[in-house]
């Protein structure tokens, strides 16, 4: 029956596995679905995943309708109910209670006995006759009666002689009108000419690391007890309790593989090394090995083993890089030529972005017309690492891999480890940054780095929280890192440290830091109008004084306690702006659904001068009764503030502390008259 | 390669006709689209339909896109170049050159030659050693040779051959910063791993008819000359030149069927009609005949047929109704009980809409398992009439019967007949009304009915001509309808004809009148909080005085001459709304796209009194010079007002004329020091 012309509209019609003649139901703009259900939604274990749909039918029959969903591995839909929320919008929930793929999609139907139940109830109201409708509902009842338990047939089947016997008809009416009868032949609907939307859609489930996450970067090799000396893998051990008392929870090490020499760099990025140079930790492979080898100078693959263990019982992951470049003396090279881009004269082709060169890396050709084996032996490489132990990796300069590649490799590994984590060290255009997120990176860099100001704060973070890419991106703020000292860290002095670590940890769920560069406060740049650090520990090894008095790790500490103890820092999704008077100071809350957590923060932007003013707070968004005052208890500085309505008055100083992470307390008087804080 | 549980996700990457691994372009965010390209989009004859699109890939390479498309007819693709627009966004354009179902797509690649060119002058600017590159871009062009033209492959080779010989390689350097070389190359990319999007996308082109035009409804039964005589479709024919001299270029004829008796509504509606009575002639069917016969109180097919071949000459086209329904006396009632749903006493199921019953009309049951052969009869049905010279169909009440037949039968219809026209008659649920537009119908009725504050319209307007919605909802803008006499027409007197038919005719870039009943000011409803016309039409013959001096005849032909003379009012999507500082007052704008044709309507919503004040002009979005003055010629009161800026006064007084259509004249100086108006 289809049309010469129109057939392949109506295809996706008639394709459709369910007698579409007779399916009146339409189901159309479900949401979340990600580009036409290219690719899966994200969520944590435990998340209640929430779905919505438009769904209607012509005519004025009632209509019903399901989310359907199930792990991948299940063949087997479980059903939720969906409720109508107006304007032909329906809404459902299903629980996420395992990791790893789910498929889910919406059903809907005519709800032939709702419809006539409605129809019988306005026909008594308007006093019209209605045995013949007692008549077709007695045969509904039936029908429903076929599918039932024993228990609920025979009441179904009382209920239904009760319609059509005349001379019980006035039972059988007032039986209609009770919820008794619509609540049991509700578990019993006419699913015959169900409609099912036309996708299945997919989502994600990571365990909750994924999106709660603290990182503490750290270069094993600069971890050495001796001033000037080799750290190694062991130096790096010990260094973990220091790491988990500021509250960190997962350690991520820039590659510890061995490094090339071959047009190795030296210090401050120098083109030519000194033979004592170490090089670049990103410059991968040498004689010595290359991805799944350990630098002989940091230690063996069983220190690595015993690192991975002593951080297991410190209750922190260890992350590693994934850096898919090589050295020009990496194994590969002389290996798989093949996979690489050979110029001319028969040499290979290094990095590079002209006019900018990178002759210490060399990238692999994603159009090798090898890549099927260039894509295994790097699938290998992860899955060595995943076999002795890491779940979590940092990827470096995805944008600059063919992007198949990632949704084939991030495929490939969490369908068989699915609590695998991955973060995307993308600083790129944001298409291609939504992009690596949606083909499957849990977590990704951001441009928080360089958003100072309230506007650019507020703009970005509303991008982030307020839109589809919720659904899909994961931000992890960064203040700092190897190759990015901020100009606002450069200039603003310790109080800047502290005003991008408080930002950082409360703005997002996931965050990270540099260190101990970070919390020691470094901030001189290679030069004027650079964004390197002067001597940087990516060409050199260094010492650190852990126990400056001008360390932040006290603080630290207690912003990652106050994040741990607060269901509300867990998300992303509920963060909410609110106005001020004073566009140096930004505040912002968080808080639970069910409003057991709320805290809100006031953080002064100008590391400089102390600021104060008048926040307006959007009280009816955090559920506040205005009607009464409430506490505002700053966990960060423990001061205590009586705070009423939407307009308070704030004095932030940026050299003590230059915010307020502040719960809110709200002295409620209950119906038995019993007073107490929530 | 496909993973165990991630496969489905995998398999869309996969299944794609193209060397995956090695296609590293992306394209995203296609529009227009609409719902995943399970909907065609619509466009009229000669129009430009523009795509974009998201296109990207991983790294540092140049990329280049095109658009395909092509009518569904043929197979071969033809391109357009798309360009970018900044952040990835990239746009191209292609001309709807004929009626019927187009497919377009995108398709990207990596845009060797440029990359290679671009960085070519990086790195000369940067005086770097270019010799390598020199012999890079030689292969290139050697490869861009073998696809060319004789001559074009000459240039090319001898192009390459500058490059690759060390004594020319100066000249080669100019070469490549010239622009021929770019313009050449161009011709022949390498679309070896080009990425086409995911989804071959639809799109219908309609004749100019389906988005501009402007309807007249008549009842061929009042159109007696002899005081309540039976009017024919003779009488109707000796209408057109009433009609057309009005300027309307659509005649919609209700149903000219044979009337049911059963059941039949008596005048006013009642329930129970008089003998004389004719009914409604949406009570389709009789012993006479059902929907391809002819009322023979109407007269014979071949009247009907001279009609339409009169209609013809008067450069006027004929729309029928579709009503599909029947009234309990049609031939389908005896021939086909199994379309129509039974109640439990064996007697057919009439409509209702409870607790409302309508006796005289049954619906047919799309639920049948007969409903294949159902909607071949309904098909049969509309080709009938075309095979009668029919090309346009007013659809009543398609919300009441099931969507996926409307999507089948106007498919096959418009496969056939791709220069058909339907208008939906749903007055419902917006989402309803939108799919029924989504799955075919060309020109739906409107809400534009109820909406008569500036807001409502305002608001109302932008939903339809700023949202995804133009992509696929025509609106016909309709003051009265049979059915409908709306509570402004009620009260307000002539002036509320004169204003409602304004904003109608103006808003919309289709629209109708039910008539006499409009150009008459006919405003007497059944009852008070009706919208029921007194005496309707629908139940009674009726005799109109078209030379009443009340008629707004003259009006309404002025209003169509203008619409017919201004291209700004043919279309919607360039309707702006403008501030004025009286909020009985709208000002809004259409413009064609290259500015030769801008209108102002300045339109007093108020019937009742005189409303002055001043109106703020966008007079950037109407690409205006607002360091000189402009004519705002009224084209409907013929005044000619000087106006400056944006601020400019109006006032307006209902009762003579409640509104300004002004083509905006600007004298401009030219370089030439000439001054013209365009």
């Amino acid at each position: 029956m289809c049309g010469l012309i129109f057939g392949p509209i109506l295809a996706a019609l008639v394709g459709m596995d369910q007698p579409s003649g007779q399916s009146r139901v339409v189901i159309e703009s479900v949401c979340p679905e990600i580009d036409s259900g290219r690719f899966a939604i994200k969520r944590l274990l435990r998340d209640s995943v929430t779905v919505e749909a438009d769904i209607f039918a012509d005519g004025h029959d009632l209509i019903a309708a399901e989310v359907l969903y199930r792990p991948a591995r299940e063949d087997a839909w479980q059903r939720q109910p969906m409720r109508p929320l107006g304007n032909d919008r329906w809404r459902g929930e299903f629980p996420a209670s395992e990791i790893g793929l789910y498929h889910y999609t919406v059903e809907g139907w005519i709800d032939r006995f709702g419809t006539w139940r409605s129809n019988m109830i306005k026909r008594i109201d308007a006093g019209q006759d209605v045995d013949m409708d007692c008549l077709i509902g007695a045969g509904l009842l039936a029908d429903a009666a076929l599918g039932a338990t024993p228990q609920d047939a025979a009441r179904l089947r009382a209920w239904a002689r009760a319609l059509s016997d005349e001379a019980s008809r006035e039972d059988g009416k007032r039986i209609v009108l009770g919820d008794d009868l619509a609540a049991i032949a509700a578990r019993y609907p006419d699913r015959r000419f169900a409609t099912r939307y036309e996708r299945e859609l997919f989502l994600v489930v990571d365990r909750e690391r994924a999106g709660f996450s603290s990182w503490y970067e750290l270069f094993p090799r600069s971890c050495s007890p001796e001033p000037g000396g080799q750290g190694t893998l062991q130096d790096c051990a010990a260094r973990l309790p220091y790491i988990v008392a500021m509250g960190f929870d997962i350690l991520y090490l820039p590659p510890i593989h061995p490094i090339g020499r071959t047009a190795r760099k030296g210090k401050n990025n120098a083109v030519a090394a000194r033979p004592e140079d170490v090089g670049s930790p990103w410059a991968i492979g040498s004689d010595e090995g290359g991805h799944t080898s350990i630098d002989p100078k940091l230690g063996t693959i069983v220190d690595f083993e015993r690192l991975i263990a002593m951080a297991k019982e410190h209750e922190i992951e260890v992350a590693l890089d994934l850096a898919f470049q090589c050295s020009p003396d990496h194994p590969y090279v002389r290996q798989h030529p093949e996979w690489f881009r050979k110029r001319p004269d028969g040499t290979i082709q290094y990095a590079e972005n002209p006019p900018k060169k990178y002759q210490d890396i060399i990238p692999f050709d994603f159009e090798t017309p090898h890549w099927r084996e260039l894509w295994e032996e790097l699938k290998r490489v992860v899955l060595f690492w995943i076999a002795h132990g890491v779940r979590i990796f940092r990827v470096d300069n995805p944008h600059t891999k063919a992007l198949p590649f990632w949704e084939w490799l991030i495929g490939e590994v969490k369908s068989e480890h699915p609590d695998v984590i991955l973060l995307a060290e993308a600083f790129t255009r944001p298409k291609l940054m939504y992009r690596l997120a949606k083909i499957g990176f849990s977590q990704s860099y951001t441009f928080f780095t360089w958003r100072n100001t309230r506007q650019e704060l507020t703009s970005y973070f509303r991008e982030l929280t307020e839109t589809g890419l919720r659904e899909f991106f994961r931000p992890n703020l960064w203040p700092n890192t190897p190759d990015i000292l901020s100009e606002f860290l450069q200039v603003g002095g310790r109080a800047a440290f502290m005003i991008r670590l408080i930002l950082a940890a409360t703005l997002g769920a996931n965050y990270g830091i540099y260190g101990p560069a970070f919390e020691l406060c470094e901030n001189a740049p290679l030069e004027q109008g650079s964004e390197e650090y002067l001597n940087s520990e990516k060409y050199e090894l260094k010492q650190w004084d852990l126990s400056s008095p001008q360390s932040l790790k006290n603080l630290i500490a207690r912003i990652n306690r106050i994040r741990r103890e607060s269901p509300a820092l867990h998300r992303e999704a509920n963060l909410r702006f609110h106005e001020t008077d004073n566009p140096a100071v930004i505040c912002y809350s968080k808080a639970t659904d069910d409003r057991s957590d709320i805290l809100i923060v006031l953080c002064n932007l100008d590391a400089f001068h102390t600021q104060s003013g008048w926040v307006n707070l959007d009280v009816a968004s955090l559920g506040l009764d205005v009607s009464h005052g409430f506490q505002a208890h700053d966990l960060l500085g423990d001061g205590r503030y009586l705070w009423h309505g939407s307009h308070n008055y704030f004095e932030l100083t940026p050299e003590s502390l230059p915010a307020h992470i502040m719960k809110v307390r709200q002295w409620v008087r209950t119906e038995r008259d019993f007073d107490y804080y929530f």
